[in-house]
């Protein structure tokens, strides 16, 4: 009975890998299609974001037939909880990944930024690339140290978020009112991404040590830019 | 066993009732607080939102617990998979409610919306008020058409949405930037809220009949308008 179970959980495992490089592959070619006003790298998005809808309800599928045939407890039970939880997450990240997508498509064949704010949204690029790089590794490594990097680091995002704004209220702002409209949307997308990367990293921390990183005083919950 | 089982689930399902009510009086009061410019409404819904955090929490560790001790399997498994998906979206809509209240804090003493979008918000309002009573409603009667209703009328908020956007990039629009960026994160908040009402709805028709509603081909799965 044990040896079947975690071959089955070994299955949702590789599964939830897949799905955690799937969404760093859509952002990637996301920021790709955004920042060089590629078209095809912006559709390929699009298209894939299919599969990783379907690698969520595969995922739930199966975690909700382990739940049944095995009864698993302690360890075994947190890790099934905590994937269910996390696909539904990634499964996010990756309709964000999408937006942006969709975003510079609309925009198509101009950019969906202007140059004033292009170091600002290369630099959240990098951020969310880079992070859901580190999150496919923290499921391998179970490394939690670097887990909690990602959540220390959040602000760097709200930060660059807020940037946004302060261009394009400022008098030096050159763009349009559509230009406007795509700069909120798109900070939020990529603001919204690194939101969800810190809740991975929590439910990883979660997964791994049964510790709920939320109930620890000096990890601020996740509190986002939102143009307060 | 069985009578320990049910009594157990029972006080899930009354927090969850909790998490689904506090979610709507959350977003009349945030709605109250955008469209009258009610900074006393805005500091109720933002302080408020802590409370549904912790209910969300207290549900998670109580399923996680009635999984270990009971072991449920069929209806009253699912039961307890799609209350730890619906807890998770119901606090997602307590945030968007909050971010609601806490752009209305940002704009005071000004309104958040200028008179030509006044009527446009409205009616984003009173759909997200009105959704977020009939889930509650559903939980109660588990009247599943209801829950088909919802999904079907997606399509109004989104159609809301976008008119946002045709009126900030008219000749005749008449705000300032900062009241563009207002309007793109309010539209944004308030269809999110309904996305997610959606998903909600979606969810409760598994839990009562087992049946997958992203499955059905009529029914297109939820698609955002994201200023494609």
């Amino acid at each position: 009975m044990r040896v079947i179970f975690t071959q089955e959980l070994k299955m949702v495992a590789d599964n939830l890998d897949r799905m955690s490089n799937g969404v760093h592959l859509a952002i990637v070619k996301a920021g790709q299609a955004l920042l060089n006003t590629d078209i095809d790298a912006a559709q390929e998005v699009i298209d894939g974001d299919d599969q990783l809808d379907k690698l969520e309800n595969s995922i739930l599928e199966h975690c909700v037939k382990l739940l049944a045939q095995q009864s698993p407890v302690a360890t075994d039970l947190r890790v099934v909880v905590a994937t269910i939880r996390l696909a539904s997450t990634f499964e996010r990240m990756g309709d964000l990944a999408r937006h942006i997508a969709e975003t510079t498509r609309r925009a198509y064949p101009n950019s969906a930024i202007i140059d004033q704010t292009r170091e600002i949204f290369e630099k959240m690029q990098e951020f969310d690339a880079t992070v859901s790089a580190e999150l496919t590794s923290i499921l391998n490594t179970r490394d939690t140290e670097l887990a909690e990097k990602i959540i220390v680091n959040d602000d760097v995002l709200d930060n660059l978020h807020k940037q946004t704004f302060d261009i394009a209220t400022s008098d030096s702002w050159e763009g349009s009112r559509q230009q406007i409209i795509d700069l909120v949307l798109l900070g939020r997308y990529y603001e919204r991404f690194g939101d969800h990367a810190v809740s991975v990293a929590r439910m990883l921390i979660y997964m791994v040590s049964g510790f709920d990183p939320t109930k620890q005083p000096q990890l601020e919950k996740d509190q986002e830019v939102s143009n307060k």
